[in-house]
This record gives C-alpha cells, sequence and structure tokens, in this order.
C-alpha cells in the first residue's frame, strides 16, 4: 500500500533507509514561481542541532542536501522537486549480531509481522533519518506560505519545564544510559482565517495526522487541549469582542486558533507528547525470531541519544509547514475561481 | 474542496444537515459477501443514548435507517452502500433571531470566513447530528472486522472519575446552565498484528484523524499518551517473552498495541479529549454580522446538552471500526495476492 | 474498493441499482455561492430524451430529482449537494427466469467472476440507469463552468453519417430486433488556456477516463486523433499566428485544444465511439451458472434501445462539464494565492 | 497540484526534466518479497531500442539505472523503491536562440499560460525522457503480476501496414526532415478475471488514462473499437459456450477482454494512436515570446525522431503493467480478507 506520501496538493512523498544510499523527497504540487535557495533548505537541516545539542546523537552526516529537479533559476516551475541527501556514515556492520532480536519499543516486531522482512540496519524505513527530508520539503512549504510563521520548542522533558531541571534530568539520563520522554508546543502565527476543511479534512486532523507521523510521537492536544475537558463552557469559551482597528477578535485563545476544523484568525496553538529514545543502554528482556528468549543489549558504541525529542522542534515545524502550504493552496477552491480568457 | 470522505478502501461520504431534509452517508469499497441486517445498524444508532442519557439532549429523532442501495438480500453485492435517515424534529425558527450572531465556540464564525455563507439552522453541516450516519456506517465496519471488538467509554467528566461525583457534577453543571468537557477511552480487542502502513499511513495517524474530525474533541493520546513524555525508556519500554502457548508476546501494554504505525496484536488503547458542549444557558459577550457587540443569550426553549461527550462513545468506536475495516482491507496488499485463474 | 467517485476537488460519488429504491449522487467540493436551481437540474435530466428519441427505450421513469442538501436559498453553501432520484418503473420480476444465465456482452459474467453475487434485477450497479445522476451533477457543474459551454451530438450511427440513412438504419435495426453502434462528437468552447495538469493528471486522461466510464464506451480520440497517426507533422502541426486582436492564437485546430495535457484557448473536441447496445431480441447462444449451454432470449416485453448512444450526448456532456469543473478549480494552485488577513 | 503520481495502491511518482541533474522514480506501495534485479530493470530500459531503431534518434545516453531504496538483498522489504537515472547528453546550449519561440505541436505554449515559466531546455517536464523511468517502473510492475504478460508493437506508421512499404515511408520522411504517426497495438495475457473495478475505476478508464499520459497520443480504442460503433450487436457480440476443459469461454473477443469494466479473462487487447513527431526540420510560421510573427527552425545538430511511436511499444508495456499491477493488488479487497491471529 502506498504509505510515503503526505499531503493533497503540496504532496511529499519521501524515500530511503537510515542505512541506504540515499534518503530523498518529491515534492508535488508547489506552485510556480516560489523563489527556492539551496542554502535556506541546508540552514533548515542544520536546525536539526538545537540549542540542546550536547544531549543529541553524535551521527556525523554532513546531510547536504541536492535540488535534482524542479527548480530553474532560482524559481520553482511547477514540476516535482526533487530533494536528495545522500548517507555517508553508515557502518551497518555492528548491528549484525541483534539483527534477529526483537528490540524493545522500535519497529521491527510490527514491521516483521507485516512484510516478514525487515531491513533492520539502522531502523531501516523507521528511523528517524527519513526526517531529515521531511524538514528539507518543509523549509519550501514555509516559503510558500510566507508570511505565515511557525515555530516549536521543548516545553517539558521528563515532567520538568524548568531549563535547570531539564538538564540536570538529562545528565542522569545519560549517565544512567537510560533516556526520557518531552513534549513540544507549537504555534503558527500571522495566519488568515478560512484555512482547513470541515467535516473529514480539519485543520486538527491534517495536524493531529502529521505530527502523529513523526517517530515517538504519542498524543496531541489543540488549544486547552486535555485541560478543556476539566473545564467549563463559561470558562473555556472564547467570547467575541470589536477590537481597536474595529475588527471582530476574540476575547481569549482556549480554542487554539481552529473552530469546526477551520482556522480562526488567532495563533494556532498544539502541543505534541514525544515519547523516550527506545533504545537504551541498560540491558533488555526480549526475544528473538527463532522465539528464544535472550537478553537484548545496544552493540558497543552505537548512537545513544538521551530525549529524542531534542531535535523534533524543526520537524514538527516542517510537518505544520506542510499542512499550512496544502491548506493554504486548497483554500482557494472553496469560491469559485474568476473566469480569465486567454492569458498571453 | 472534497472534505466529506473519510477512508481509502472502506470509505464513507455523508451528506446532510441538521435541519435540512435528511442526512446519509454512502459507503464505497465495502467487499461483497458481508451480512448486513438493518436491526444491526438500528441498533447501533439507538446506543447513541447511553446509561447517562438522563443527563443528554431531548432531542426526539427517532433516527429510523434507510438502506437505499448496494445489499440485495442480506448480502452486500461490492456496490456503494447507501443510507439514508430524515431529519423530523426540525423547528429551525427559534435561531431566526440568533442567526447574524457569532456563536462562542462554535462554527459559524470560521465557516463565515471561509465561505461567506452559513446554513445556521442548528449548527447546519457542522452540527452533531451528522455523526448519526457515522455510527450507521460504523455497524458495518463492525461486521467486517468481526471478530475484532471495539468499546468507547466515558472515563472522565470535568476531571471526575468517580461515577457518584460526575453525576453530582453534573446536576450541578445543569442547574447552572453550563456545560462541562469530559474524556473517552477506546480499547480495540482481538486485533491482528500488521494492521496499519509505514510512515504517512500509520495507525496512530489515521486514528487521531478519525478521532479529531468528532466535533468538540482537542486531543488524543495512544498508550501511555502525555504520560509516557514523563517517563524513562527502562520504565516504559515493553519487553518481549515467550508466552505459555510459545508465542512471543509482550511483558506490558504501554504502547497501546501500535508499534511504528503497525498493530502488534496487543490491544490498542487511545483517549479522546473533548470539550464542554459550546452553548450554554449563560448569557455570552459576543459580537454580530454587522460588526456590533452584543450579548448572546441561546434562544428559549433550545435543546442543551451539559456534557457532549456522553454521546460520544458510539461515535468514537464508529470512527475506529471504519479506521480498522479500511487497515483490514488495505492489509491484503502488503504481500503479493495469489494468482489465481479462471474463477468459474 | 471505493470505486463510485470521480474527480479531485470537485468530486461525484455515485450510488444505487437499476430496480433498487433510488439512484442519488453526493457532490462534494462545489464552492459556495454557485446558485443552483432544482429546474435547470431537471432540464438536464429532460434533456436524455434527445431528437431522435423516437428510437428510444419507453422506462416509463419521470425521473423528478431531489437536493436532500448543500443548498440554502438557492445558493451552493459549500456543503456536500446530495442529489436523489426515487425508481419507480422497476418491475424486475421479468428477470427471474435468466437471472443465472451470463447475457452476452453485460456486466454479469464479470461481475460475479469478481463478487460472487450479481444483483441482476435491470442490470443492477451496471445500468445505464446510473447515468441519471452524473447528468444532474453535470448540470450544476455546467452552472460552475459558465461561460465555458460544452456541447456533444451524434455524429455518425453504424457507420452512416448522414440523417436520413441513419433513420432508415435504426428502423431496419428495431426491425430485425438488432442494435447498432454510433459515434459521439463533444466540443467545449470559450475555454481558458491552462486548465490541466502535466505528466499524470493531463486533460486528455480525465476525458479519456470520464468518457470510458458511460457504458458501451469503446474508445475515444482528441482532434484529428487516429487520423494524426497517418499524417505527417507537416500536415498536422497547429503553426501559430498573431491575430487581428494581437493576440497569438493557432492557424488551426487539428490538437483539438489540448497540447502536453494542457488546454490551449482553442475549443476542445473528441469523439467517443460507442458499441451497439448489448440487450437484442435476437437469440443468442449462452451459458448458465450451472454450466449448461442455453439458449438466452430477452424475456417477453423487455425494454430494448436500438442504440444506446442516442441517448448519450447529455451524458458525454455532463462527465465533460465534471472535468472541466474539476479542472477549473485545481486550476488556482498552480501559482501561489494571494495572502489575505482577516477577512471580515 | 500534484500531478506527477500514477497509480492508487501500486503508485509511482517521477520527477526530473530532460535536462536536468536526472530523472527519477519513486514506486511506492510495491509488496514486500518481490525478487528485483536491476539487470531485469535495466535489461527493459535497453528494449527502449527496438526493432526499427535505425530509424530513431540518436541521443546517446547509456540510461544507467540506479536503485536508491526499498530493496535488500534482491528483495523488495514494502519499503518505497527510487530509482535515478542520471542525464549525461544534455547540451542545451543550442535551444538558446529559440527559447521564446511557441514551438508547434510542443509543450511550451500552454506550460506557459499556466505556469508563466517554461523549462525550455529539451522540452523540459514535457519530454519523452520522462518516459523512461516508466519503462523502469514497469520493469518491476512486471514482477508483481507474473504469470500475465503484456506485448506492445508498432502495428501501422502513417496509415501502412505492411513493413516494407513502412520502410520505405519512413525513409522518405527522414529525407524531407518530416515526422509520421502511428498506431500501437497492446495485448495482455493470461489474465484472470475480475480486475478493474466498476463505475468509475474500470479497467478500460484506467488503461485509457495510462496510455493518454504518454506524450504524443491522441485516441485509444478496445477490442473492436471505433469498428465497433458501425457493427450490429448480432455481429458484435461475443457469446458464451462451455470449452473442453469444462469451462466458461467466449466464442470470440471482440470486447477485449474487458466488460463493464472488469476483466473477463480473455486476453485484453486495445490500440493507441501516436501523432508524429511535433519537431520537424521544416522552417514553420510561428510567434514568439514578444508577440511577433516569425519562422521557427530546429537548431542544427538537433536530434530529429521521424516517428515518435517506433519507441513506444516498451512505454506502452510499462504503462500497461503499472494499471494490471494495480488492479491486480486491487483485487485482493473485493471480499473479506481471512482474519489471522498472531503471525509469528
Amino acid at each position: 500500500m502506498a504509505s510515503n506520501s503526505f499531503g493533497q496538493i503540496f504532496k511529499i512523498t519521501t524515500f530511503g533507509e537510515s542505512h541506504g544510499k540515499a534518503i530523498g523527497v518529491v515534492i508535488d504540487g508547489c506552485p510556480a514561481g516560489i523563489e527556492i535557495d539551496i542554502l535556506d533548505i541546508q540552514k533548515e537541516l542544520d536546525k536539526r542541532k538545537p540549542g540542546l545539542s550536547q544531549y543529541t546523537s553524535p551521527r556525523k552526516e554532513p546531510d547536504q542536501v541536492k535540488i535534482l529537479s524542479g527548480v530553474t533559476e532560482g524559481l520553482s516551475t511547477g514540476a516535482p522537486i526533487a530533494l536528495l541527501v545522500e548517507n555517508r556514515d553508515a557502518d551497518s556492520s555492528k548491528y549484525e549480531n541483534i539483527k534477529d532480536i526483537y528490540r524493545p519499543g522500535h519497529a521491527n516486531f510490527s514491521y516483521l509481522q507485516k512484510y516478514g522482512i525487515f531491513d533492520h540496519r539502522g531502523g531501516g524505513r523507521a528511523s528517524a533519518r527519513e526526517t531529515v527530508v521531511r524538514v528539507a520539503a518543509g523549509a519550501i512549504a514555509k516559503k510558500l506560505i510566507e508570511p505565515i510563521t511557525i515555530r516549536a520548542w521543548v516545553d517539558e522533558v521528563g515532567g520538568e519545564k524548568d531549563q535547570e531541571a531539564i538538564e540536570h534530568l538529562l545528565e542522569e539520563v545519560i549517565k544512567d544510559g537510560d533516556s526520557v520522554g518531552a513534549c513540544i508546543s507549537c504555534e503558527i502565527e500571522n495566519l488568515m482565517p478560512g484555512l482547513g476543511d470541515p467535516i473529514y479534512e480539519k485543520l486538527e486532523m491534517k495536524l493531529a495526522a502529521a505530527m502523529l507521523s513523526i517517530p515517538a510521537t504519542k498524543g496531541i492536544e489543540f488549544g486547552n487541549g486535555f485541560q478543556s475537558s476539566k473545564l467549563r463552557g463559561s470558562e473555556n469559551n472564547d467570547l467575541f469582542e470589536v477590537n481597536e482597528g474595529e475588527k471582530v477578535s476574540f476575547t481569549s485563545n482556549h480554542h487554539g486558533g481552529i473552530l469546526a476544523g477551520i482556522s480562526t484568525g488567532e495563533n494556532i496553538y498544539f502541543r505534541v507528547a514525544f515519547k523516550h529514545t527506545s533504545s537504551i543502554k541498560i540491558p533488555q528482556k526480549s526475544v528473538n525470531q527463532m522465539g528464544e528468549e535472550v537478553v537484548f543489549t545496544l552493540p558497543e558504541g552505537s548512537r545513544h541519544d538521551p530525549c529524542v525529542a531534542l531535535r523534533a522542534p524543526p520537524i514538527v515545524e516542517s510537518m505544520a509547514a506542510l499542512v499550512i502550504a496544502d491548506c493554504f493552496l486548497i483554500s482557494s477552491c472553496s469560491k469559485k475561481p474568476k473566469y480569465v480568457g486567454l492569458v498571453n
């Protein structure tokens, strides 16, 4: 089943395994005339090393992106834009010994059930490495939706919200060879109302699907989210007023910028729960494909991220940008287009 | 933009407004040979009046479903199955006075921004009434996926988990003319592993999209969900063991039955946050379409649900059934089908 | 497999069998604000009785269309538009005796192979009756694409092009209890250039798919079509010139209004081949589901069309209108939409 | 608008321009466990130089294909398969002088109307070079559908069917610097009945769309095709009989292997009309983007194919293979899949 595409009008298709030759993405549906500079894309890729980068995995990939098609003289042409990132640091020999063992929290058990075959090297297709090209595609989506801006940040690690407590926790986790979960918040600004479609193409549906496509995500909430399940209508409803510019506005934004699936013009706000990295240095009970109980230990020298979410903000931003770009293009279809005669 | 369909292989398309002539659904992609009894469908519709029904809105719709097509002699034929429920109790005259006012928490502001027109009577297309036909379609999906079973229940109202405290709270809320949010849990049992597809058709993506298509939903979490963002890998990873039947199994189910987007064979578990009903009997500050600040008061005699989620378990079950039915049909495409010669 | 929808943005889903309760269509993706008058739809349905109607089947259906949803005060709201036509003249008792016989040229053999079940009454889902609701949907598509116009006509019957020869032939065919094929031409005028998309969403692809969805079609050609396979480039290329209005134009239209999948602004012209009606009054050799050779004879009093294509021009027009409506809405996505702030 | 994908379950997405860095294809939805040998793919690519190759364009591309992903140890894994062919022989300097001129029969006029920008070098995205990767993808589709086989051949050139007359005509056309159209026939054998879906996913629809996506195609017909529009039901209906193996079979195959959109088990037969190559060495009247009338002359040393269809049989075969592969995978969805418990 084709399952590697995301989006309807502005659509990406990704390919490539963690330890294969390359990972790539085809962006199909980018309108013509968008300024695309490879440096802008590269800059987004480099952002995957965020403020807390001392705590992230040391995979040494230059992640140099190439534009294979769809751009000429700095402009998109309407043709599909293919972006390629070659894999270099892909020594998979150390995975040989563990290739038959079901890895706790990992993809190999469920993939094997489904396909009967699994490219185990570095997690194969299920690796977070696939997200590199999402960020590359997101860089182009961000250009398309200007001046709308998207910002994501780690707002909680292991239940801690204080920066100092977080750093302390991460150091402890690293020392223990363990890992820990985190939450990421995302805010979208300068949005127009009317994005998203009713019933089964609601903006929350698309954003939720986008976020839960990111490895290690376990939940999402919009606006007041789970908290709003505890509140009363009289506390949580956002009222209307006329603001100074004589425009209609909301007295608050508990709804998080979306009502009935359609953007209201308020900032969109949502929050995503990430579990811990599944790989830990602590030995774990498991079973191998021969059906024998074994102890699973991560191979010597394996890369190890104490908290996978630390790298996720650019991925969250990119997936959000893809959704907004798609809705932005779709939005022109809710009213009858102007009939235009011969253009030339 | 077409936005009233859900599913890929087992696909529904719904139509109809709250106060229009009828609401309906076309199920396209139901395999031939499924036993379909109108009484089974009717039974599911009747379940929309759950245990706490003394607290739900008294709309007097018999909700009698008709099968217009796709079934002959009690069996699906492979043709689209159209189900129709006529609207009867639809006195919309009382909405006349408030039709120009933006209703806090409701669809009319964002719909008007998008379409420039809004069928205000009873919430029009954005009404929860649309969910009636989802339940009807879900009844057929449930037949298709047997013996897989799906069960949803209200697990928390306004932050209260105790049945007595919930009843007390609801009575208070009704007395105040207010409303309150709630959470619904859902569990899927007897599932095979291998359902769902990697990357952008993950089972969580589809379930999250399904749930966030339900009016008033604000969030979803799978397995340990947001709690797993606070935990360590060593606490939250589910380990493997060989059980008595000499099958591989998990020592726990913190992951909620899905790993890397694909079912593991464990029960799927997720939880959905619903906000309160947006309509309350307490007057609220608002603005009308002429840009004037007004006080919005619900018309005399309007139906009023203190907690919209009380009616939602059958809807949650139905949307989950639609997702599982779709994945079940898709699952046969992950391996090469057997070549069969002339069948007759 | 869901297979009863057509179109991407302006999308129809049809349902209903020839001898079931009703046939219907859901139009999803019609923009808001289109003027929709039930009389316009009815008028198109009535056109299914064309100039040569004395030669068409006497099924006595009033074909009264009902609008169930999506239209309020004469305007589309952006919600799905459901149209329903009830079946009345559906005496299927006369089909009882032949229900187990494979009917030459008909759907029942291939449907039975696929589904193992067939609703034989009147051809079930495979009946031309399904096209009634295509015409109803086409009436709305035609409103959307104004001032673009579409005109289809029978240009050849049984190889004859002369009106008198055609009438003579039809009378002979009726007398023989036989049937005969025909060709239909279609021309689309007042079109803008730029409709259609490259590579796999070419305008010819969509029109070809649209036409070959009509029962009894066996081929399609665009512009000079099959004739252009016999010609040289120097004969068949359309050259460019500057016309009196100082606009670029073509010196001829051998290409039929489409180059590389995209409309050029010239009239679109194509031609569709229809085979004869499959049902004839002459006994035919066949086999029944028990595997016995039998002689198949149409039941006494069966309706019989000597030439199914005589009724097809409104269907051809409607399917073309659906394609053009879809491309028209899509066309706004090839360039970046204007960013608009808060609308109200 | 995303328009570079073809297929639903077995889905390809192509990218790349004639004179860009590379052309490529992502195959998404290939089941796991298919044996994929790069030599099989290369062999299909090499077939693009068919029997009449002395008459085809001398572009010197080695067309060496690389597999970037989705295959491990000779087997597909269920992950997307990306294939890349680098462009080498791409001297586009000779196109500089003609880049502003509308080229008769070419894409640049309609593309410019749509996008406002055109990558003119070698036809950019609209070039027949894009078809190279279709053939590569088709090679994999052919493996999937074994033992079904597909064979396409040139059956007529410029109206001539005799091999000697064709060669004579082609030599004359080359001498004149002109070009000529042709027809290609295609036959699919060893097919099971039941492929294709009713109404809007008919097998003819998909094959017609597939064929009309190939550059220079102007028409398609199935079975007796346009000829059946001249015949009577009594002549053209295929009757049923019981053959020696006591199986139901047809006495003839005028229908071309498809009835009501679904394969009957007979060979599928269709025929595609190709116009001449649009580029000819004879000067042609045209207009440039500044709106001036000019004479268009192909640059010195341009490659020139007298008959573009001579190279098309492998492309026709590949597109047919993609359609059949898709239908083959879909076919398992028409009946309820068997419920299977835990697999391991």
